[in-house]
């Protein structure tokens, strides 16, 4: 991708400094940042994984920031960071800066008398604000979000395209909300009747989002039936996850793609659920979890723990399960060596009924 | 959450008589309903589950709401029902009632001369529609709704900010869809040529929706190849559930979330569908069958039968063979003392050459 | 479904001529095609599956298009393909042609005058265009639709409403994407610091999408952190499938509903990737490899490979495992057996400790 036209050329000791980090043994200009295969001259680059050093080695890269016991036999000058991805995400911030927008209400955003407005706030052509809104101080609304009744969002967020917040939704400072994403729509409570005909239970509560929370595309976090479904500061939330009714996620937490959490899951703090995990309803994932992907969660999991598969069980009892049933044709094999040796030992007439 | 400020108190006898339970040994008035952490002393609570039974002791509930035989020592005046979450429901509706909108027609809505609107059908800012549609007398359109040609949607329905109905659609009386839901997009049809390129397949069927269904958030129901794609009468699906194109869903079903039912399925009526399950296509699923949560159901499954696992067997069975699994460490230590032995029993000459 | 009114009756010795077809033994005329269940003497239908051979027998079609060899004994003329759901797919286009839509920008279409929009392309109400945005010609967005800036849309594709197309995202000729699609939404990329706080990392990439693709409803491409996410020529996604930054996705592939592909996961061409199937990030899975759905793809997947299962295996081994569990409670029965055996074999006295 192109470098920001607006970042200035700047030199590797410079970016070294600026980010903390050893000097590097050569000095270069770097102009821009790119992937390993595409950087040119100019570009510094990054090894991401392992699994890419060969690379390193080929690439036009007039720089590379790696890992601090890298030992690569590489023809450009190296920065060194005990977090690399930390470094280089910052690196990309240094380069490519989140443009700053003009505040202002495009003339055909739809916003109630009712409704305030922070300093240095954005709101896009078409979106629509219920009455008693309020958003926050340097907020963006892009283009057709859609804000209902008593919505508050704090300072700075960003609200994408399409996004729905619904009814009485609290949002924190500094949010990000990408595109499709709906929050505080109906939860999923029905009672069946006599009959086994199904009978709403109102949704009554709400959704209250922390600070620095993210969530990606087309998202979904449902509002409580009573009180509200919570999601911690700084927890950040990938496409098509399914946050039910009355679920509390703990703070600085990471749900994958495709995790669905069934009504009043808790969640800890600092947990990982990988991608299309599940969990029942009313079970706790105690702080610093992680789930691998595919987990079906049905009981309480302790801090801590590492689980997985489907009912989830700790990792290492789950891949022995996986070794295990992988030698089952060399178990049957062994059992019926052993059948007929015992067929061969016994008298015909004594051979055993059942 | 607040207790609407319209609903004026009410003793707990007189609630216990509009529902036609049992009178409570005390009486108490009623100003709110909350959950058993956040009720004060004028709101009813109720026992969701008996995990938090040995809260409802330390609450500061005015009265609960509890099944028959309920028998915690709490301090508070009980109220006893049968279906006593449907009793909270009919509490909820009390204290909570829908809220009327202004019937009406936004001035930025686009509705053409060929479509017909009903009597005190509410139609929010920027909603598109098509050529031909009908809209229900009563039924709301939240804004930021579109509705394609020819739609048609029945008397007092809600339908929620970025939902799309698509070319024919049709929606029965008092249906509910959630925000971002897309019923009627083409189902996914294509047919490899000699070469492997994907022909299209011309989608020219529809979407029929029943009375009373309700549709959580970013779900899909995909119009058929030809006829119509079928949900029945008082179906609930929840968010981010695929209905894909020519199933047929019976009446009184729950499809909870995120599960994908592949084209053509026919699900029977009073079913449940466990989140995360999924069915291949052509498959029948019988009236009143319960599938766990991540089921894969690859083939029929009669009517009234419990189903779980991948692939889908009764749930007794894979219940069965968890537990099998979990044996088969000790199983090869087992059978590793009965070759030991056999080893031990035998002359060296004589040993098995396989 | 009713026959588009413009299709005028055709000969099925005309149909077969135009398909390039055996002439059937007898003629009739058709006007419409339909489902075996619904078809009408005037009707063409189609044996889609064997299932419903015996169905046939019994429609009131006209006429029916089936496969070479089929010999089922039913009562009305037939034509015959080698490629039965091509053939009815070029029927379908005969007799139900996509719609033709007169060009032009709706008047409330927001356009800045940076953007350049082909000729014959059509604007729908409400659509928002950001800067420096190009539409091809004979394009169609429909309603609600959102590009960001810079987006280029190439010629004759059709845009859904609800979808949002994100800054820089290239879309190629002749595609489709349905309703609520996101393209190019931030990829899910955060490090976490020395205090488990996570830092957003900037996705500055984009998403490039090739000819001829089609996106269904709700699915979601996620722009890269660096480069592009890239969709090849004539690859097919379905509803809910999540492609997460820096995917590679071949040419002619098929990725079914609720699939979820980890960041950087390469896919080659004439792939096809089951219902709710995942991957680990950062595989590779090679050309003409089909995944049952439910896989868990864990690592490389070679060419031509047939996998299934969590961690997807081949599927022969996946099946195989699934019986072998299926016998393990007559292992255990056979084992005790032995054991039984060995305890009145052994005299008391020598019976092993452990």
């Amino acid at each position: 991708m192109s470098t920001s036209p607006d970042a200035p050329a700047r030199s590797l000791r410079d970016l070294a400094e600026a980010l903390g980090l050893e000097l590097p043994t050569a000095d270069v200009e770097i102009t821009g940042l790119n992937t390993i295969d595409e950087a040119g001259p100019g570009d510094l680059t990054f090894l991401a994984n392992d699994r890419y050093a060969v690379k390193l080695k080929e690439s036009r890269a007039g720089a590379a920031l790696v890992y601090m016991d890298f030992d690569g036999d590489v023809p450009m000058p190296l920065l060194r960071s005990t977090h690399p991805r930390v470094a280089f995400a910052e690196l990309l911030d240094l380069f490519h800066p989140r443009p700053s927008y003009e505040g202002g209400v495009h003339p055909t955003a739809i916003i109630p008398e009712s409704c305030t407005v922070g300093e240095g706030a954005s709101i896009g052509a078409y979106a629509v604000l219920g009455e008693n809104v309020h958003v926050g101080a340097g907020t963006r609304l892009h283009p057709h979000a859609v804000l209902y009744d008593n919505v508050r969002v704090g300072e700075h967020c960003e609200i994408h395209s399409h996004v729905s917040l619904r009814e009485g939704v609290i949002v924190g400072d500094r949010a990000i909300i990408q595109n499709g994403t709906m929050i505080g729509a109906d939860g999923f409570g029905f009672e069946p009747d006599a009959k086994g005909h199904l009978r709403k239970v109102p949704q009554i509560g709400t959704v209250i989002i922390g600070d620095d929370v993210e969530l990606q595309a087309l998202a979904a976090v449902d509002r409580s039936a009573m009180g509200a479904t919570l999601i911690g500061d700084g927890t950040k939330i990938d496409n098509f996850a399914q946050i039910a009714h009355g679920c509390v996620i703990g703070k600085h937490t990471v749900i994958c793609g495709q995790v669905g959490l069934a009504g009043s899951t808790t969640v800890g703090n600092h947990v990982m659920l990988g991608g299309q995990t599940g969990s029942a309803g009313h079970v706790v994932i105690g702080d610093g979890v992680q789930a691998a992907a595919k987990s079906g969660i049905m009981v309480d999991v302790p801090p801590g723990a590492k689980v997985g598969g489907v009912p989830a069980m700790p990792v290492k009892d789950a891949l022995r399960s996986l070794l295990y049933v992988q030698q089952l044709p060399d178990v049957v094999r062994r059992l019926k060596s052993l059948e007929r040796w015992r067929k061969e030992s016994e008298p015909e007439d004594e051979a055993e009924a059942s």
